[in-house]
Parts: structure tokens; sequence; C-alpha cells
């Protein structure tokens, strides 16, 4: 930078001088030399490489060449001044981009927002077009695994305190079906769309895959048979351990780095208590283009409402993997920033709490008021305000009905209504009494608390954690 | 709902009539009477008007006709399929057409999300063409100005609880403008342009505003002169009295309705401990077109960097008001719903607040980490994995380095860069005597804490809350 500014002030300088020259009306020679100076300088300086000031634009080129396949599904949009843009089809590409953008080689967040795909939605299963997605990322190079492993333990965290049931996740290695390919006899060409097909594997059966291979994507049968063999094992440490001693695989550069790197996950998985939440799937692939190593997957192991339904099928709830080119892709010198994160399907997941708190008939709390403010007389609207702006002040959350001189009948089953679980009750007698009757809406009892000690008793009532499974 | 079920039974019998003549080959005319009836049963069960049961599409319509002139500003776009789509532009109007839609009378509730303006954006100033609104809005039948009042309570709670200086709420209401409108003889096709003028009585002086009625919008230069003895006034309660008494204003309905609301709204401001924030400002206008009752807008009073520097001139920084038509105009029955809500500028906010913690040279910390587990030698990585991944389970926010064999001083760097104050350090006597040496990074300070004590003690020591400001 210091360099860069000590010729930005040559350039400066030599400019004033041309300018002078003019003034001076100096010989076309010496303006001439001068000039060529001047632009000399100026290719020493190069091109502006700064940080560009005011960088809104997002647009559609963004978004081309990442997806692979699911390309099709991204919303293309034209606004009315004819530029092309299209909606953040996931949180992934949009974050790499920032990194690229501004210049940063480390960190850690969380993002929850919505994303936009063109498909058919199917809503009880929680698929939209419009749709939120919550996503953990940890960017930086850093020792291997490390930050792979705390991803798996973050959404098996997440989806166990979810209460939907008991899941599995499914961990395979981009390196590993790549290096599996190679060995299968499939061209290096054909990688990313027989990958595709391989994801369908949940889906459908082998055989109908093999045909997509064979068929559609002009696959040689005996090719796609040697896939077959690989792809429908499964298993825990023991099946990477095999497979380190698999006479071809073993032989494949790529493929024994992902089964290097997959065991050391496993002794981190199981060092974080959550080994036996994993499955290393050879099935697993992902159909996004942009992973580059270790990919999972998790799924719901059983259906969450009661025996004797049907299953939801609502599919994965939380995928993710490690993608160490896409920063490169947006940073005009290529450099890498590798990453490694997941994303939580959070709109399956409601759908199937939804769908669990109806089966079992439970009543949702839709807000966290604590207490109700009411009166047992007309005329007490003002004391009711006071009263309510007191408890807003001391951090209590309150309400009050919006009526002049509601029933406290009334009053009541609002409370039983939204599951309000206390009430503190105004009237003459209590304002002359300097006290508040506060009830309890489950038990019906009553109390009178000096309204000095209102705002402790009613912390001390509703300090236990609230709970919405 | 009993009676519709009914007609729809007699329809499809009918319907299975007219099959069955049709099948046994009954004469022409028995078929024509037959169908007669269908036809008269069918419309006597009119259109359906049930919910639609898949109804997912916010087309550009929705959006057109809400926000007079500002509709300019609407992000309209097309996609690949030439669908004609619009980017929302508050979060108010969709906030209505979600009500009217789901058959909702009454709620509360807050949205925080992205809204679009094809506007000039103006970084420095916190105006960009994404960005987020934060809302709250009040929806149902209630007695008169008590949700109202609750709205502007939270409004100036949230404003003061922000530490962005001192603040003021201009309250007007669009029944006094349109009634001083009438009163000053604008014609009625003109009111809500000439609503627009006035609102620019923030930016420009009164002569601008008159120019642009006058020569602009062709109003009478006397009209004009009306209107600006009347908007250039401002004050509290007694302001609203002194209108009250108005001779010529206080004869408009509209007005009057407007002012007795007010002096209503005043008295629970009051009560609510907040009538000295708000101010009674006849030239608050608000430009969009659905607000039909009290409207307000709170601005900055002080600039809230240090004494000596520039005014930041980030304008109003939350808004509001009552929209009691907007519901109806997506009901298919035009079924009012009565609304009042606020809107809260984060973003320029965050630039306030950010502008103000540079000035200030204050480190604002990124992350919320408690404590980073460290090793004091080479070879404890599965150590700290460990110790890591038993905090986390206990609810603690921990982390550690992504790296097999780090520096102890790298650590403790670390800790100091990123603002994490405790350092759980693992060593090899610490394993042995069964206890973590915890450091806190401020006071160097180091105690041994047994392994079983050290949730509760980082508990213990992290439970002051965290203060972003």
């Amino acid at each position: 930078m210091a360099d860069r500014a000590a010729l930005e002030d040559l350039v400066r300088v030599q400019g004033e001088r041309v300018r002078g020259l003019k003034q001076q009306k100096a010989s076309a020679e010496q303006i001439e030399e001068e000039v060529a100076k001047l632009l000399k300088l100026k290719a020493q300086l190069g091109p502006d490489e700064g940080k560009p000031k005011f960088v809104l634009k997002t647009p559609k080129e963004t978004l081309t060449g990442k997806y692979g396949e699911d390309s099709k599904l991204i919303y293309d949009l034209k606004d009315q001044g004819g530029e092309l843009l299209s909606l953040r089809y996931d949180l992934t590409v949009p974050f790499a981009r920032y990194l690229a953008m501004n210049k940063l080689t480390n960190i850690k967040r969380y993002h929850i927002a919505k994303v936009y795909r063109r498909d058919n939605p199917a809503m009880t299963r929680g698929r939209y077009r419009e749709f939120y997605q919550c996503d953990f990322d940890i960017a930086g190079q850093f020792d291997p695994m490390l930050p792979d492993a705390e991803c798996l333990k973050i959404m098996c965290e997440i989806l166990s305190s979810l209460q939907i049931g008991d899941f599995l996740v499914k961990v395979n290695d981009r390196r590993i079906l790549d290096g599996m390919f190679a060995i299968c006899g499939v061209p290096d060409s054909k990688f990313r769309t027989i990958c595709s097909s391989v994801d369908k594997l949940d889906k459908v059966s082998w055989e109908e895959v093999k045909n997509e291979m064979v068929g559609e994507k002009g696959l040689a049968p005996e090719v796609a048979d040697r896939i077959g063999d690989y792809v429908q094992q499964h298993g825990g440490v023991s099946l990477v351990e095999q497979l380190l001693q698999d006479p071809k695989l073993s032989q494949n550069k790529q493929a024994l780095e992902g089964l290097g790197d997959l065991k050391l996950l496993f002794e981190y998985l199981t060092l974080f208590g959550i080994a036996d939440k994993i499955s290393f799937d050879l099935s697993l692939a992902r159909g996004l283009d942009y992973y580059t190593g270790v990919i999972y997957e998790a799924v719901l192991l059983q259906p969450p409402a009661r025996a004797g339904e049907e299953p939801l099928g609502v599919g994965s709830v939380a995928a993710g993997g490690r993608y160490d080119g896409l920063v490169g892709m947006f940073d005009p010198k290529g450099r890498k920033v590798p990453c490694v994160g997941l994303s939580i399907g959070v709109e399956r997941i409601f759908s199937i709490v939804e769908q669990r708190l109806e089966a079992l008939e439970e009543k949702v709390r839709t807000t966290e008021t604590q207490v109700l403010v009411a009166s047992a007389q007309k005329k007490l609207l003002e004391e009711r305000l006071k009263l309510v702006s007191e408890l807003w002040d001391a951090g209590i959350k309150a309400e009050l009905l919006y009526k002049k001189n509601p029933k406290l009948l009334n009053q009541l089953q609002y409370c039983e209504e939204t599951g309000i679980p206390l009430v503190a009750i105004i009237g003459d007698q209590e304002l002359k009494d300097g006290v508040i009757k506060l009830r309890s809406v489950a038990s019906r009892e009553e109390v009178d608390v000096r309204r000095e000690d209102l705002v402790e008793e009613i912390k001390r009532r509703t300090s236990q954690p609230l709970c919405i499974c």
C-alpha cells in the first residue's frame, strides 16, 4: 500500500508538471516528453485494484456455474431497467462471494434467511418456492477435519435438541467418489453428471440409477456395475479402514486422501461423542457442483408422529460439506479460502414439528406474555395503563385488553385461550390497600401482593424457561 | 358452511341425475329440464369463495395502488416464465395481504425482514436498495387509541434502549390533514398529492413547498397560504386543545374526530410516561397512501457522536401510523381489519451506532464466546476436543483453535484480539491432578479449578449480560 501511495503521488506531481508546461506554452517536444513520463508512471501503477467503494450489484452471473444440474431451479429475473438478476438459490454462494469481495480469509458465522427455487412446491412436505435456510459455515485455512468435525457436532446438537425423532448423518467425500469413478472407468467429463445419478439412490433403486447411467448418460454397463458394487456399501469407521485396503481404490491418490481424512474425522467425532450418529455411505453424492471434500446429509430414521401413522417422508433435514474452491471463483486473483458448512432445512423441520404437535393435540403458545393486567371493576383503564407501563419498564412481558371497561370474566378467558399464566388484577379495594391481586390461571389461586413486590413475584413465578416443543 | 355443504351435495346429486338420464337416452326435453334444475342450484351456490388450498403467488398487483408517489420505487421483476412480479417495498402491505388471505381479524406481531427499493442508495446514511425493516403491528377492532398508544410506547422503548441520543416523536393524524385541506379549499382529488408536498417540510423550507403546491400541483396561492398557517404549527396537547377551538377546523367532522383521538392519545401517553417525547406536528404527513388515522415519525434531536463533530443527518429513525383500509383491499368482500403499526429503521440506526463506536474508538465484540479451550503443551488435541465438547454439551459458548499443536501464546493472543474473557488451559500436570487452569484474559490471573466445577465457575464468571453498545 505504501508503494502504491508513493507512485500515486509521483503521478500527481508529474501530471502537474505537464499542466504547468502547457500553461507556460512550452515546446510540443517538451510536453510530449513529460507526458510520456506520466504515462510510464501510470503504467507502473497498473489498474486500480483497491477495494471498490460502492459495490452493491450481485447479478445473475454470481450464481451460474455453481449448482450443477440444479441450476435450472434458479429464479432468474429482469428488472424494469432490463438488468438481469437472480434470486439467491442458497446461502452458500452468496457467503463465498461476500468473503471474496471483502477479502476475508477466516470467519465463522451463522445466517438465517430466505432463498428461492423455481421448483414445484409441495406444501405438506415443507417444500416451497420461497423458504428459509439456516446455515453455519467455517472459512479459513486450518488443520484437517477440525472445522468439519465441529460442523457435524453442531448439526447433531441442533437435530437432537429439536425432538424430531432419531436421525442418522450420512457422510462421504467427493474425493472418494471421484477416485471411485476413475478406477471404475468413468470418463473425467462425466464425473459430475454420474455424481447426480448416484445422489438419487436415497429415492430410487439401484436398477433405476443404473438405467439412467447407461441409457441417458451413455455409461458402459460394466462401468455402472463396478460403481454399483461400491455405492451400495455403508458402515462405520471399519468400512473406511476396509476401503483403505481396497487394492484398486487405495491406488487412487484422491480416494486415499479422502479416506484418510474420513478416518481422522471419525476419531474427532468419537471424542465429540457423536460417532454413533454417523454412517459412512458411499451412495451419498450431493447434487451441487461446489463441494470438494467431505459431504454429509442428515435423515430422519423413523416417523415422528405416533405409531401406526403414515411416515412423513420429508427426506433430508440438514446437509452440507466442504467447498474449498468456491471463494476463489469470485476472487479476481483466484485466491482460495477453504470452507466447510451446513444448512438446516428449517421449513421441513417445522412441518414435522407441526404435524407432531397436531398428532399429540398439544396446544402451542404463540406468545411469551407472562401476565395480563386486568381490572375487576369499571373505570380502571387509567390504572391498568399505569400498571402495564410499570411492568414493561421492569422488563416483564405484560398485556392488557384494548378495551375501556372489559369484564373480568373476558379477561380471564383471554388468558385461558392464549396460555398467559398470571393475571394481575386491580380493584378499588386493592388500590386503597396498595396491593395487586395476583392470580394463577392454572390453579385459580389468588394472593394479594404489595405493589412494590409485584415485579419480583412475577419474575419468581415465571422463571421456568419456556419450551416451544 | 353447513348450508353450502348441503347445496354442494344437491348439485352433485342433480349432476348425477342428468348424467343418468343421458345414459338412459331420455328425451331431450327431460334432460333440458333437469339441466335447468342443476344450473339453478349452481347459481344458488354462487362462486366458490372458500379459502383456496394452494395460494403461493403474491404478484405485482398486490403492491400497486398502496404507496402513492413512492410507487415508482417498487422493484418490478419478470421471471423467466414471463410472470410479472415485484420485490416487497415494505412489510406493511404483505402483512395486510396475509391477514386478508388467512381471514385473521386480530393479531399482534413483529417481523424483521428485507425489503427492496429501486432508489438511489446512500451508503453512509444507511440507505440501501436492499435493507432490513423491523415492524410491529396490532390488528383488530379495539377501543380507540389503546393500540396506538402501545405502538408509540414501544417505539420510545426501542429508541431509548439503543443509546443513539435524544429523540422526538412527531405525531399527526391523516383526518386532521384532510379536514385542514378541505377547509383551506384544496380540491378532494388533490388531497394525496398535497399531502406529499407537506411531507417535505422536514427537509425543505415552506417557501419551496408552497412553490411546488402552486407551480407544480396547480393550487391557488391563497389556498397554499392557508395551509401554510396550519402546517407550520407544532406543540403538545395544548395545541390539540387550541385547534379543537379553531372556528373553521372544529366545524370539519374528520378533523374533529382526529383531534379528539389525539387528545385521548396524549392522555394515554402521559400514563405511559412518554408524553414529553411526543410533539403534535401539523407538517407531518407521511408519503404513503394507506394511512387513515394517527401517523408518527421519530427523529433524532442531536448528533450522537462527540460535540463539535458534524451532525449525521440520518433523518427519521422510526415511523408508522394507522391504516384501517388496507386489509379490506385484499379481502374479496372488502371486510376491514383496523391496523396500527410502526417500522424501525434498523439500517439507519446501525449506521449511527457504528459511527458512534468509531468516534469513541470502542472495540466491538463480534462473538459471545465465553471461553477458549487451550493447551500448554503439544499432543493435547484430543484432550482439547473432549473438553470443548463437554463445555458445549453444558451450554457454555466455547471455542478452540483449529490447529493440532497451537502455541499457548497464540491461543492467548487470539483471546485478546477477539475479546474472549476466559481461557481453560489443559496441561499434562493439570490432567494428572484432575484440574483445569482457568485464566482471566483481562487480569492474567490463573486458578486451578476442579474439572467437575469448571462449568459452574465459567457460568459464574460470565453471568454479566453482554452489551453490544
